[in-house]
């Protein structure tokens, strides 16, 4: 494959471990744990891997270990490090023992349940470290969560004579890996699993895992494409420019990229939510911002709209559920309506409140809401182009409001969507550094016979040497939750907190933010300059570690 | 303002200069020269300004220059490298004499007109060298082009005791100087103006014109995304990008894009445009390959779609004619018919062969075309979401080969347009050093009372220490065109040339991308690691001095 100038020049860099990992490791216990809720029913359905104790590595004496083959496994979407965790991993099981092997399982949990793997050698992965993307053995969605898949991939650990299999992925998979190990626990089947928390979205984080890889990889590149947008719109002086970010239901991503490029608006779900704001009140809010800074002469500006914006609108997700529940009845008679009828027939069924709100959606949205269903019938709200609808709502405002001699000033706005743009970068020295060493844990934890642990490095803001690794029973970031109507356990998801410090932060400088044109422009990630150009964690976790 | 850690360690980046302009600086002056075409007419326009010498900087002896006061203006889009032109300029000034003083026209030519400006001294300076944007005075589209317009800019530059205007633009802008230092030099103001090639889309290039400034890193910016998108496509292994690229007419972003990404398809517009192809030639040859892909088992791919490809396309040129003169005179009729009717009656008025290329568009394109227009009349190509017409198009043909056999994988597609990302990049190494020898050499044509020249750099594969300095009569560039139904002297705009090399190089190889996954990965712009990483010209410009 041919490679590009930077690919060649990164292949060399030698990812940061903690001074604990870079000998040999001795591996301290510390207090039993207990899940973060539902103790008892957690405890019940996990009865060999509830209440283990935090492991924490300190440097030790050298040991020999049995030869082990190891399984890896890469798990949902794309996040920017996972080559290094896999590269992390290999390093440290060839250091337990020379003669341990790895095999990789393609395309996601479901090449583990067909069969599907590659043995991972020193060759191929050469060939990926410090690189993005999740290429190596490609990532996939099946969930892992039936005994029949369980058991398939039995099948083929036993075959490959596998006895620790890692799995890389957000908060779902490492549910799902948990399950996984104290299944094979309770079978005597002689097999460790192991989690590492993988996700750009940022929301599995806890006491005890300060972030999620790729998080800050991520943000970075988002921030370099919206600093360069502000700087472009703050050089036009024309545009108001709506930019949707990734992130799925939690708005890290969008608030981590306002910290550090300082836009005018950026929306946060979870306060729309908190404060139950309607669509209404969001439109409000910009066409005021838009206002105020026309009255200045700046008839421009930046937005950061997250993801999942539009289901934290409470009015939102009545209006959607009840949606969904009078389409699934009347599907076909929907469709049987003509076209240009079909938003007056919708509104003349709909509760007088969701029926307001489905009348004061613009057309395009208004359909996208009826027509593009899920195969459960649900609407695809990942597909409601949600920066769109904010501006033309905002636009419809401000003309109103011109009529009324309320607003002088223009306003024409320009879209943008970033997620796939930076799920792939290549990963930043602080994520190619993490996820080495997050490899490089579970390798360590596989040696020293552990299961139905999670890979922790925390310490994040200190210097790398300085960072604490050991591992977290998956079961302490459980609780019990509703899922499809069945209570299950699951590891919390963590949405951004509004009393916490980086929101905090936010909170009391957008304002100025709003009205000033405050853009800082980030510029490219670097990896081959001055430290604090390179070495940098995002404010979340410095604002997060200065609480 | 506060500034990222890069632009702090940024700002301290001394651009690399050309041999010839270190010290002090001689001008060794050429034959006399003639236009590239129109020779008559060009000469007659231009009885001042016509038949210049070319002009090479070499090293010469110290001289003492009387002071001079110098405006500069930044007009059009922006391009990364417009504040280094003006710090290169500022420096150069302030060489020659310490007492010169530079003055800024705000937001474009415009400023110049409406006497909008503000001294551009050395604190101002300083918070700009080596940043992205246009910001130091801002950008504007005014053409400056008729009497009243020049008389207005005298009266400012006389009370400023402005005795040299640097104007940084594109073809267009360069024009407009170019008549702007004729109307000075006939007036005899003594009113020297200079030009400053500036334009991401790379279309204003000649032979002394080696590349505009901010195609460069503009299309790195692009290329990093690009590559990004490419290893997300690659990893998860189910879409096919659809990634429309800034660049009005000419596909040179498109192409160089292309020669550092390796997608498996980027459409050429002058390519489509000589070839005669229709839109069904397009979207049958993506559809091709897709399914050549799809065959080996890859539903997924990368398409680059140059922004002005419909207008290449000779039948979407004849419709849109049509439409324009059509509803030129029948708008109110149109808009009277129903909505749900509006189709039928425009293929109802169309002659056939335009009939039935709007009767193949999807409903929301055909709609655009006739629904959202300038205020001219005219269709507003540049608003069609061809990266969407074209997905949507070949999802069609595909579905219809799916149902007679021909097609067995699966086609799912993301969509992007990228364009405001990249414009005010901070200049990568090659356009800081560029732009501010650009902005130093028009320091020198100034100092030696040279008017109506562009600045001129060359030899750009080389080191910056053996680039070649200078001027070019404006009027060499320039042949007669029809512009809105007169014959005008303009700058001839360079498209991509299908015997070039770029092209011929990318030709000789895509059907290779298209069936094999060959991505490479650009990865963000560097500033401060290895040379080949850091330092290196586009493809584009390589590839044109390799011939």
């Amino acid at each position: 494959m041919t490679k590009s100038a930077l690919q060649i020049a990164r292949a060399a860099y030698q990812p940061k471990l903690p001074k604990a990992l870079k000998g040999a490791v001795k591996v301290v216990e510390g207090e039993a744990t207990q899940s973060v809720a539902d103790q008892e029913e957690i405890k019940k359905l996990f009865p060999n891997t509830y209440g283990m104790p935090l492991l924490k590595f300190v440097e030790g004496e050298q040991k020999e270990f049995a030869p082990v083959n190891v399984g890896v496994i890469l798990s949902g979407g794309q996040a920017p490090g996972g080559h290094n965790v896999i590269s992390g991993l290999f390093d440290g099981i060839k250091k337990m023992n020379p003669a341990n092997r790895l095999y990789g399982f393609i395309l996601g949990p479901g090449g583990l349940v067909d069969h599907n793997y590659k043995e991972l050698t020193a060759d191929v992965i050469d060939e990926y470290r410090n690189t993005g993307g999740f290429d190596i053995i490609g990532s996939g969605r099946t969930k892992l969560e039936k005994e029949d898949q369980f058991e398939k991939g039995y099948e083929i650990l036993k075959e490959l004579g596998i006895k620790a299999l890692v799995i890389i992925g957000g908060d779902d998979s490492n549910t799902n890996a948990c399950v996984l190990a104290e299944y094979y626990a309770a079978k005597n089947y002689g097999i460790q699993v192991i989690g590492c928390p993988k996700t750009i979205d940022g929301d599995l984080k806890n006491d005890m895992i300060e972030t999620s890889f790729g998080f800050d990889t991520a943000c970075k590149t988002y921030s370099e494409v919206i600093g360069n947008i502000e700087r472009d719109c703050n050089s036009a002086r024309k545009y108001w420019h709506f930019i949707k970010l990734m992130g799925r239901s939690a708005s890290h991503i969008a608030l981590e990229c306002a910290l550090q490029t300082q836009p005018n608006i950026c929306l946060i779900s979870e306060e729309v939510e908190a404060k139950n704001m309607s669509l209404d009140d969001i439109v409000t809010y910009i066409a005021n911002a838009v206002v105020a800074r026309a009255a200045e002469g700046n008839n421009f500006g930046t937005v950061l709209v997250p993801e999942g914006l539009i289901e934290f609108i409470p009015a939102m997700k009545k209006l959607i559920a009840e949606l969904n529940d009078f389409l699934a009845v009347h599907a076909d008679e929907y469709a049987a309506v003509e076209p240009n009828k079909q938003r007056e027939y919708i509104i003349s069924k709909l509760s007088a409140d969701n029926a307001a709100v489905y009348a004061s959606l613009p057309e395009g949205v208004a359909r996208q809401l009826t027509l593009d269903r899920d195969p459960h019938g649900n609407v695809q709200v990942s597909l409601i182009e949600t920066e769109k609808l904010l501006s033309e709502m905002v636009g419809k405002k401000l003309a109103a409001w011109k009529a009324e001699g309320k607003f002088a000033g223009k306003f024409s706005a320009q879209h943008h969507f970033f997620g796939y743009e930076g799920r792939c970068a290549a990963p930043s020295n602080f994520d190619a550094d993490y996820c080495y060493s997050l490899g490089y844990t579970a390798a360590v934890l596989i040696a020293n016979g552990k299961t139905g642990y999670m890979s922790s490095v925390r310490n994040l803001t200190a210097p790398a040497e300085e960072w604490i690794a050991g591992g977290v029973p998956i079961t302490m970031m459980m609780n019990m939750e509703r899922r499809h109507g069945e209570m299950k356990p699951v590891i919390q998801k963590a949405l951004v907190k509004l009393d916490g410090a980086p929101f905090k932060a936010f909170a009391a400088v957008r304002d100025t933010w709003a009205k000033e044109t405050a853009y800082v422009y980030p510029g490219p990630i670097q990896y081959f300059g001055p430290t604090e150009v390179c070495d940098q964690p995002t404010k979340t976790l410095q604002l997060e570690h200065q609480k």
